[in-house]
C-alpha cells in the first residue's frame, strides 16, 4: 500500500499512497512530545488508540456535514486521507480556560468561555508555534480572508459537533487544536487528527484528564485515558 | 497646580490636576526602560523632550479630526490632560517590519505592510505585554466589538496622519503603540503619548534611528535623535 516516506512528523509518518496518486497514508507513532518538542516519550500502544480513535471521529464529523481528509481505516496504525497542502495556521479552540491560556493572559483556570475562543497559531516548530492575529495568519499563508473566516466558522462547527460526541460519552473537550489544508480543487478541509493528542478530555464526573496532559504534567499513564476513550467511543459506534 | 501623584509608571508621573477635576499632569520622566523593565537607564533631558515633542503632536492630530486627552503644555516636562479609564490594551502599527515582530514570525527586516498589520498586547506588565487576538481584548477590557473595532479604525487613521506628519520632517514612521482611554462620556479618545519612545522613527535619507531603539540596541546617543525629532518638528511648527 506505501510508497514513498514523504515526511516524518512528531506524532505520524506521512506516505504516499501505493497508484492512488492524491492519496496518503497516515501512520500513527507511539511518540508523545511536548513543550514544542522538550519533553519527549515512546508509548507503547499510542499510535494505535489515536488511530482508531481519529478513525472512529472522522466518519462522525463527515456525518455532520463537515469536510475532512480521512478516507479510511487501513490497519491499527494506518489509515488512507486525502492529500492537501496544509495551511500552516493550527488552529485552537477553547470552552474552558487551562494551559498555557491561563498563564499567557493570567486568565483564572476553568474559567467557561461562551462563545468559544478561537485562536490561531503559526504552524512553525523553529518559531515555537507563536500566537498570531487574522492578519499575520492572511501574512503567512495562502489563505484569503473569506477562507479565513470560513476557517474559524468551520473550527466552531467542528467544536460543536465534537463536544455532543464526547458529551455523549460523559467527556467533556475543554479545548483542542485542528489543522486545515487545501485539496486539489482548492476546497479547504479539516486535515491531521482528532485525538487525545490534540484534544484536552475531561471525564465530567471524576474530573480525571484523558489526554496527552497526563504526559506533560507526568502525573501518570498517558495509555490509560487514551484507551478509556476509545472503549467507550467503540461502545456508541 | 498638581495634586496626589496617583500613578507613576515607567515613563511618566500622573498627578491629578488641582482643583480641575477630571484633568491630570502627566510629569515625563527621564527614565528610560526596554525588554519589558529588564534594561534601565536615566537620560538627563529625555524628559523635556517627549514632553515637547508630544505636545506638539496631540494638537496635530486634535487638527486632523482625532480625538485626544491632550489638554496643553504646561511646563518643560508636564502636560495637561483629560483623566481617562485607560483600556489595558496596547495598539501597536507597523508600517515596515522590524523589531520584536521579525523574530517572533520570521518575517524578513523591512518588509513593507501595505495595508499596516494592526496588532493588539495586553497590557500587564507582570504578563510581559503578551500579543493578544480580539476575543481576547474583548475578555481582558471593558470594550465593546464595535469600540474595539472603531480603536482599530482609528489606529489606522492616526497612523495616515502620524505618517504625513513625519514624512514632512524627512522621518518615515516605521512602527508605533498607542494606548486608548475612555473619558467620564464614554467616548474613547487617544492616551497616553507619542513620542520617540513609542514609535520607531528612522531618518529618510540615512535610516538613522532617532527613537528609543538607539537605547534598546546600545548603538549611541538616545538624546540626539530625540533632540533632532524636536528640533524638526518645531521647524514645521
Ligand atoms: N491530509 C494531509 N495532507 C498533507 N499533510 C498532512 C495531512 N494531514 C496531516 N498532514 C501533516 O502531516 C504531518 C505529520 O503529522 P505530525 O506527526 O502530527 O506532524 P507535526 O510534528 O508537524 O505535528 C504534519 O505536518 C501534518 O500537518
Ligand atoms: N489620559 C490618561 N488618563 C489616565 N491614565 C493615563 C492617561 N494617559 C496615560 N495614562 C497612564 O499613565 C501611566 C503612566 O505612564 P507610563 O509611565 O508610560 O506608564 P507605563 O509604565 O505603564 O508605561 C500609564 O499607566 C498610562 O496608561
Ligand atoms: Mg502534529
Ligand atoms: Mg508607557
Amino acid at each position: 500500500m506505501k510508497e514513498a516516506l514523504l515526511y516524518e512528523g512528531k506524532a505520524k509518518k506521512v506516505y504516499q499512497a501505493k497508484d492512488k496518486p492524491g492519496q496518503l497514508i497516515l501512520d500513527y507513532k507511539n511518540d508523545a512530545t511536548a513543550f514544542n518538542g522538550e519533553k519527549k516519550e515512546t508509548f507503547a500502544g499510542k499510535g494505535r488508540l489515536n488511530n482508531e480513535i481519529s478513525a472512529l471521529i472522522f466518519p462522525r464529523l463527515h456525518e455532520k456535514g463537515i469536510e475532512t481528509h480521512f478516507i479510511e481505516r487501513l490497519s491499527e496504525t494506518e489509515q488512507l486521507v486525502h492529500q492537501t497542502e496544509i495551511i500552516p495556521i493550527e488552529v485552537v479552540v477553547r470552552n474552558l480556560a487551562t494551559g498555557n491560556l491561563t498563564k499567557r493572559l493570567g486568565i483564572e483556570e476553568k474559567t467557561v468561555f461562551n462563545p468559544p475562543i478561537v485562536e490561531l497559531f503559526y504552524k512553525d516548530d523553529e518559531l515555537g508555534d507563536p500566537l498570531i492575529n487574522d492578519q499575520h495568519a492572511l501574512l503567512l499563508s495562502s489563505v484569503t480572508p473569506s477562507e479565513l473566516q470560513e476557517i474559524k466558522e468551520k473550527a466552531l462547527e467542528i467544536n460543536k459537533q465534537l463536544s455532543d460526541l464526547f458529551a455523549a460519552i460523559n467527556v467533556k473537550l475543554v479545548d483542542f487544536k485542528l489543522e486545515f489544508g487545501r485539496l486539489a480543487s482548492d476546497c479547504i478541509v479539516l486535515a491531521d487528527e482528532v485525538s487525545p493528542d490534540t484534544c484536552r478530555l475531561w471525564d465530567i464526573t471524576t474530573h480525571e484528564k484523558l489526554d496527552k496532559d497526563v504526559f506533560r504534567q507526568g502525573t501518570g499513564d498517558l495509555i490509560e485515558g487514551y484507551e478509556e476513550i476509545l472503549k467507550r467511543l467503540e461502545a456508541i459506534s
